[in-house]
């Protein structure tokens, strides 16, 4: 009966009907007076500051010395929540686009900080893109719940800090004697390394260090190399050499290609460029062995550990990233990184003006402290 | 260079992979003492207890006046978890097999609750089915995790208890004159309603709910329609109706049928016996508008959660649904509920012998109270 007239209707898609039984079934009464705190309201302030680097940072394009970010402090209840924004110049945000951005937050409408999913859905949707003023928010916002808790925030996720895996540390490209003393010290405190190929002198950087260390050693090509099949005969040679992993070999777009070559490489293929936010992570499977994630990248914390978990069922590998930060963003991290399988969390070793203490290498790993939150405390700053 | 050799290897899969940097790169050092506690181990009990039903429950295929259960604690630091396996036994689970799951589990090798996925990884590997089991495990880690931080479990997971949606009641199958004066008291007090069908008597059913009460009203059919055609011309009914939802109209593994039906229907489909457990989630995607998640199929409030967002990224539906529980299960799934589309938590109303009080109904929701981790209290066991 009436199959025709059925048949005509548009399908009610699984987003229009949530859309629909939104209006109809949440009805935001509030229902239940906040524990304590009713009076009270949280408070976001920030301030830009310029991260400057202990060496030249140079990738396959470009060369820089210091890279902005912008602090914000989110308080409520006798606590400050640390979050930080860090905005290498070819993510797109500057400390004035950060700015605007964090000036349009108005957290008021909550009533705390633990209405966590309704607060960063908000700030989610002031704007498109700015997920490193994003990130911000979200960090402060972890690290202020677990001083009001009075836990570390890898226990909010529920996780064990003794299964943090080692830091990669990056070598820096350099001339030959250059990358022998970098390696060789670097040596020293790391267990795995890292380096960046793609230019055209790559077999030789893996000489220079495969003559100083046989540490266990991921590669981050960064887009740079442009045909599958040399990608593939270079990943065969990196594996001989005890290459561990490559990260992003060829450009971010080339889909098929990647999907060609993570099906014949010997080695695991991660996708670093080729992501960026948890709508992403399902096109890669079948393309990649798995996932940078980054949380500048990502909106921070929340949004990271729900990648970890939808990368887990779609059977991907997890790697931790991140840019130059403070201790304060690489805390955040840190706390999620039990949960992973790479850590790249160097990007605070690499800073001569970090405004946090909190993060201890130690055997090779970068450790949090058990103090709450993200177990960090603010050092004079340095001018 | 090499790619015939190269070729030939085994691609190394994400799975393999994962386990075989696993065994490089966890060493599972202890580096961090416990902050607290370090000296105390939590400690498992439980007690098979029987839920007796106010009215018998009707299936498309039984009738039943009673439910097994599990009921189990988890004691640290001075404090009690609270959790239950509830078990109709068409789920294949039973109080003697729930016993001998729970006394294989030995937490004495963990050192605090907070490594929750830790915890509940290693319980989940003991054996591959217990899902009711496994669940209750999860539910007193939680309750006992919010009591150690004083707050209630929406909190843990970033929810605000204002957005939960009002729950269904469901309508047993009766005589007319039955279900219209059940219909009839359920109008007072909730703001929408379900009904089972897939019996002969279908339109029968609806027509005498209608004859009583315009309330939204989901009809679940447990895989009783076995022609998709004949669903189709039932739905466009049903539609017609004021109905606004249906759950698992086809037999479970009518996989291509669902997809068909799903495109065409002018309602919401739910796959509630074509899933359990996440693993399950994406393969829903293209074939129902959403899914029902039960703690008792998905090992609990955990995997629930996970199974949300992944919901999410697939822009599909979620509803909480339940077996026959007390409070105290009820409970664990109105924390979550705030996140999900459709809730149909009435287990704990159906019963004549609840252990535990501590959710309330209100304008039509099941609302958790602002105790810390379920929220909920024993009561005098009723003998």
């Amino acid at each position: 009966m009436k199959q025709n007239l059925c048949n005509r209707r548009t399908f009610l898609t699984a987003s229009t009907f949530v859309a629909a039984s939104t209006v109809f079934l949440k009805q935001n009464e509030v229902l239940t007076a906040p524990v304590a705190n009713e009076k009270m309201a949280m408070k976001l302030s920030f301030r830009p500051y310029e991260l400057k680097l202990n060496h030249p940072f140079t990738l396959a394009t470009s060369t820089r010395t210091a890279t902005p970010g912008v602090q914000v402090e989110i308080e409520f209840d006798g606590k400050t929540g640390y979050g930080e924004a860090a905005l290498p110049p070819y993510l797109g945000e500057s400390a004035e686009s950060v700015s605007a951005f964090l000036k349009r937050i108005n957290l008021t409408a909550f009533a705390n900080p633990f209405e966590t999913e309704d607060i960063l859905d908000y700030v989610d949707k002031i704007t498109e893109n700015n997920t490193a003023a994003k990130a911000a928010v979200d960090i402060a916002l972890h690290d202020l719940i677990g001083k009001l808790l009075g836990v570390p925030c890898y226990r909010l996720f529920g996780l064990s800090p003794q299964r943090i895996p080692p830091t990669t540390f990056t070598i820096s490209i350099a001339k030959p004697d250059v990358i022998r003393t970098q390696t060789k010290d670097a040596a020293q405190k790391f267990k795995m390394l890292k380096v960046k190929l793609g230019r055209d002198n790559d077999k030789e950087i893996i000489e220079t260090i495969r003559s100083v260390t046989d540490l266990p050693l991921i590669v981050d090509v960064n887009q740079g190399w442009k045909d599958k099949r040399y990608a593939l005969d270079n990943i065969c040679w990196l594996k001989e050499r005890g290459i561990i992993m490559v990260e992003q070999p060829l450009p971010k777009s080339w889909w098929e290609e990647a999907g060609w070559l993570t099906e014949r490489s010997p080695l695991p293929i991660f996708a670093d460029e080729s992501l960026q936010r948890i709508s992403d992570v399902m096109k890669i499977k079948g393309y990649f062995s798995g996932i940078n994630i980054k949380l500048m990248k990502c909106t921070g914390m929340r949004e990271a550990w729900k990648m970890i978990n939808l990368a887990r069922v779609c059977h991907l590998g997890v790697m931790l990233g991140c840019m130059t930060e403070t201790s304060c963003a690489i805390a955040a991290a840190v706390h999620l990184s039990p949960a992973v399988d790479f850590v790249d969390l160097d990007g605070n070793l690499l800073i001569s003006n970090d405004l946090f203490q909190g993060v201890r290498l130690e055997n090779g790993r970068q450790l949090p402290t058990d103090l709450p939150g993200l177990g960090i405390k603010k050092i004079e700053q340095q001018t």
